[in-house]
């Protein structure tokens, strides 16, 4: 849900006082189209931009479908003006979360390969101001959130743990949260990770471990307690983490470095490609 | 500069309603640091989130300088709830930005080879809400801003020069911007380029052109009018680019998928570097 | 954490374009006053607003604390202008957060009374733009959050379960949820309660029950699936439900009915109770 | 009037960054109902919010109006997705606004019955944030605003008048204030009342005074100044007050304490009232 | 009180994203000095616009002062780029509130030649976005605010009357208002004044009369009952009005087309007059 | 653009939190009526004040057309309650935006006699909040923006002179600046100018000279640099700028000072114009 003072923020960042090139007259048709092979997501955002503008959208692609090079992700008709206006950001925001699903995708699928139950999650690591952006995008491309904001689940930290012991760090803010809330520990070892379960932690995250450590530390802990493996994992990495067994990897990756999909906005009738009018450079 | 209402958003999607862990008694300090060599970029950010939380900040590197794998970035000491409140957030935005100067530092001396006096910019395919920050990322690495807004140069693009004919579109514009303002026209071709500047074009961009041909149309402008080359170019193909002589090559690369720059937060006291608490893990 | 923009609408609302009274000169002190026993909650709140106006405080008591009718909760003093611009304000959030804060003392102590480990918790019946304050004068008084937003723990409806079935509407949500949410489902019947247990409830809600059906479902659920009885329960009938054994009691009236507790602010030099001042007659 | 801002930020410290079940595809209906028998406000901001949504309304009763239980007063028909969304927050702002209006209604029937003319006041003690529907609910009850901002009536209060005496201290404020706005003096004593009118106040508040005290006030003031009692009056000493021939009583009981309206939301078509889904329970 | 989120947003439409010639070291002094005889008016939303930036600041003259040419009305100290970041939005609305306090004090001093007791008002014809700041200003100048917003005072006016009779909609409106708020009626005549003063109005508003008409009118109203005259009145037609022993004349001129005072922002260390850095150009 | 945050804003700050007379049925229709001969501006923001409002509008007029006292310039229909509340502050700001845009064709058909080439323009001197409004009005009016933020172009200021010498601030900004940027420099003498644009500046700013002076500056500057002349000129003195051959005349009067245009709301079917219901005076 992006809010109409979102929309606004980021229009205005990109319009200016006075905006003297977009002011044609009459109506105008355009199209968001993918340049590349790419996982469609952030169309709920582009939607709400031309929907602020008083355009008129139809979706040709649902977000997480996979689209080819060429084909029209999101169809708009409306004031030339309000197009023009709009069609810049709606393709930043675009192209930025596509290629969050699309590099999430291919994770997913590499993990698959080498695990039929592992998920791949993202992390906090997300670009300031698109959190909720970002992490939809994720689930578009086939991953996990993993927990939204600092509420939303209760980590126990190394340095938690250095200050009060494990247990104590455990129990400690077991009592504090709420029940509907779960509680992940950090370990640096699998003996740690058993120790971990046995205090009370629905998760333990192998931070920064070997595939054989993480693979040890999953074997170690009881029936019901979750694992997850995190630090530094690339795509390179990702299925050797993913044979462990464990049933969370997470990659700050996903989110934060992702490069954006190729995704551009045309205007005007569909002709021929050649004769297209691909009016909104860059810059 | 980084507004209150910016901080605060940014810190409120990353915290919500009640945050259990980070309620911590005392004081402490932390530390940026960079796990790899970059170009710093978005300190001034970093410490507006600091100085929000109430937590004092020192800078141990300038924006555009460029620093090692555990290098200290910037210090901070204060209230611990606040130092954890904050540290995502900051730790997330220094990456963002000084992954785009990276980049653009890499793009500049890539081009820098090729041509004593290219420019290097960025273009308005930025992240929507990130504009400032990510176009002073791209001055930190030595780039050109481009134009920022939509208000701030006039482009005439394809879609106008069909409509109206490339002089009479240059003529429209030119008695609609302001003095203050310049002009610039996008062109297919040398020729389109020779007639843009004819019309008064201040600037003459060359879209989607192979070198050869940005080359000779390069050739073709009179003096006191710049040239500019766009269109999906590519570290590799920057350089044979920047060969050509134009004055300037832009590249949304820069800004919309510049992979984060590896910075991470560390708490409490300086010590060894195998004994230090690297609290903030990324989920 | 109040932000500087909810604290800049607080006080605009309570001031209008040009306040007459207040423009006093010189400097003034104040203290917020509890005028009954009252469990403390809201004093982030009445600080982040007196830091915004610069005028300093200090606390007198901690959220959460239990405090004597005459007892001082908060000390300010500063520009005479500003202590009378923050403390309608001030006395009125902190007055509202301890009202809930000693009706959830007041609820748990009750329900402590029989059972040992029950807990109450708060609902998502807030008010309007206090769903943070609320939430966390809910811990204050020693309750349990709940889950603060529809984003932090997934509810299986009944109108889910009538649509899809039980057993498919809980596999859904697992499916689409992420490992770091719990899920609940709240059921109708014991009997639909082991069947929640069974498709993988984390949490079984027994909902509009009576006392003796809620004990009958909690008996029938498997170790390690949690329990919550709800639905119109009061401060009459909370013990009765505390003593079947469920694991939580959640109550809407925690944070949509409580009274609010008396505070009121006092400005000028402490003095003998009698001859003390007390400015803000809360009109 | 609630502003898109307002509507915003109520859905977003609702809604969170993902949630997940109320993902659910095509149309539904949903009405909010009284449980019990209420007089009804707040219908403004619940409008408000699903048409910010997208969502039609259909009012079924009027602020002001009493209802009973079983009583429809809000019908609306719209994308389930959106309908979902809003419900709780609706139901929130209009069960937290019909509470003080009935509150309001019973503390106005009271008064009638010892007094033809008073009029029952709220004060400023409301809900940070709720200013404008708290005392448009007050006025939906019968009830009588008072002044809605520390700008709109002019109130010389204790301190002002041990600072500068009482005739001094009205004619410092009637110097300053608007010829627009009336001045009321708040007083101790019967006495103090016939000064306050004598130096020009257009309204004497009888602060913390027995009703016999305040009735000899009353006696004591000139025609043409209307009278006020205050301070800690509630619903069972309010007749005693009303009986003096004051004109006016007002209690902050009524916008901070008065419990929530028992109203509830139910989606889908209309059935018989036991098969009714009851779909939004209140976590 | 000037918001944070005010401050910003005045500064953020001046700055823009990237401004290059504000970026220089170290500290500097500036002053804010009137090139002319003025009023001086807007000095708290000029400190708070430094205040934000963190630069000092220490008034030379205070809201409601008079200062000739070359006075100084506000000395400022602190880093050089947060100095010339401000200055411009500073000096942009003490000029503009100095002009309507200065034009203001001119209207006051022609009536009073006219009349002893005569108040000069403005209206709630404001600049948009202003209306707080305007009307302080015009209270500097020795102006009366008039009401603030359409909820402050009631006012009955032509179409009410045309509709209802001027009887009834006294009535209807005194019914629905609060007792804390004055009644005034428009009228259009000496006789319908007397009417509305018998129907219970608090003033008596004579709107586009002429002098003799107005004279007629506020002899005609009983005693307790003010009158007011307003409608296209200018400085040259004031004191004729004010002669009338009408009690306020009210002026839309004096928030709508007061000339901005002429005050500007000079930098550097106190030297000679023309040796003085008069920095900040206005462009 | 006028965003819907800052529409509320506007409305917001004129309503209060109850308005008692406006609370109408029905529809209703009204008008935007120039009472004087004007140039029309501000109508995007009349119209999205009562798009906000849900009220119908039909221009009739365009922004920058001429027209005579009793012309209607904007129409309106819609709910009554919402026509009448937004009525004053579309007023407002079509009076302020068309006031401006006057006054710059005055100053502009001013200046046409004495050049054909000179352009008329703003400066920064805008009223906080409106910079947006009024550099469009001014372009309504005939005139030009200059820069529209401390963003747009490079001003090379007598302080960076004086610090750094002419040339060496040039070269210092010039290497800073974009590419997409212009670069003036003000100067104080013919001979400065001469410098300035020898050292590479776009446009020469000359202040605060004499006609015969600045005459004297544009000679001896060579082909391609633009002039402009400003500092306390004034609708008086304009031509005798105009006349010396400059490319642009600049005054801050145009937005600070020009008077408001006389515009005036009025609801109600189209009668006669001595029967019409002129509802909104100006309190």
């Amino acid at each position: 849900m992006l809010t109409t003072e979102t929309v606004e923020r980021w229009l205005a960042e990109d319009v200016g006082h006075r905006d003297v090139t977009n002011h044609v007259p009459g109506e105008t048709t355009g199209r968001l189209v993918a340049k590349e092979s790419v996982v469609v997501a952030g169309l709920d955002a582009a939607v709400a931009i031309f929907d602020y503008l008083g355009v008129e959208t139809e979706r040709a692609a649902e977000n997480g479908e996979s689209v080819e090079a060429g084909d029209v992700v999101l169809q708009v008709a409306g004031d030339a003006r309000n197009v023009l206006r709009g069609e810049r950001v709606a393709a930043n925001v675009v192209g930025h979360a596509s290629g969050i699903a699309t590099t999430t995708r291919e994770a997913v699928e590499l993990a698959r390969d080498a695990s039929d139950s592992v998920r791949v999650a993202a992390t906090r690591k997300t670009t300031p101001g698109l959190r909720g952006v970002e992490k939809r995008a994720v689930v578009a491309g086939g991953g996990d959130t993993h927990r939204l904001t600092l509420s939303g689940m209760v980590m126990v930290k190394d340095n938690h743990i250095e200050e009060l012991g494990l247990e104590a760090a455990v129990h400690r803010f077991e009592a504090r949260k709420s029940f509907a809330t779960k509680l992940e520990v950090e370990v640096e070892s699998p003996e740690m990770g058993e120790r971990a379960a046995a205090a009370g932690a629905d998760i333990v995250l192998f931070d920064n471990l070997s595939p054989e450590r993480v693979r040890e530390g999953v074997e170690r802990l009881p029936d019901g307690v979750l694992s997850e493996a995190s630090g530094g994992i690339t795509l390179e990495t990702l299925q050797s983490y993913a044979a462990t067994g464990v049933d969370v990897v997470s990659m700050g990756w996903l989110t934060h470095s992702a490069p954006s999909a190729d995704v551009s906005f045309r205007t005007g009738e569909t002709r021929e490609a050649n004769g297209t009018s691909e009016t909104n450079a860059p810059h």
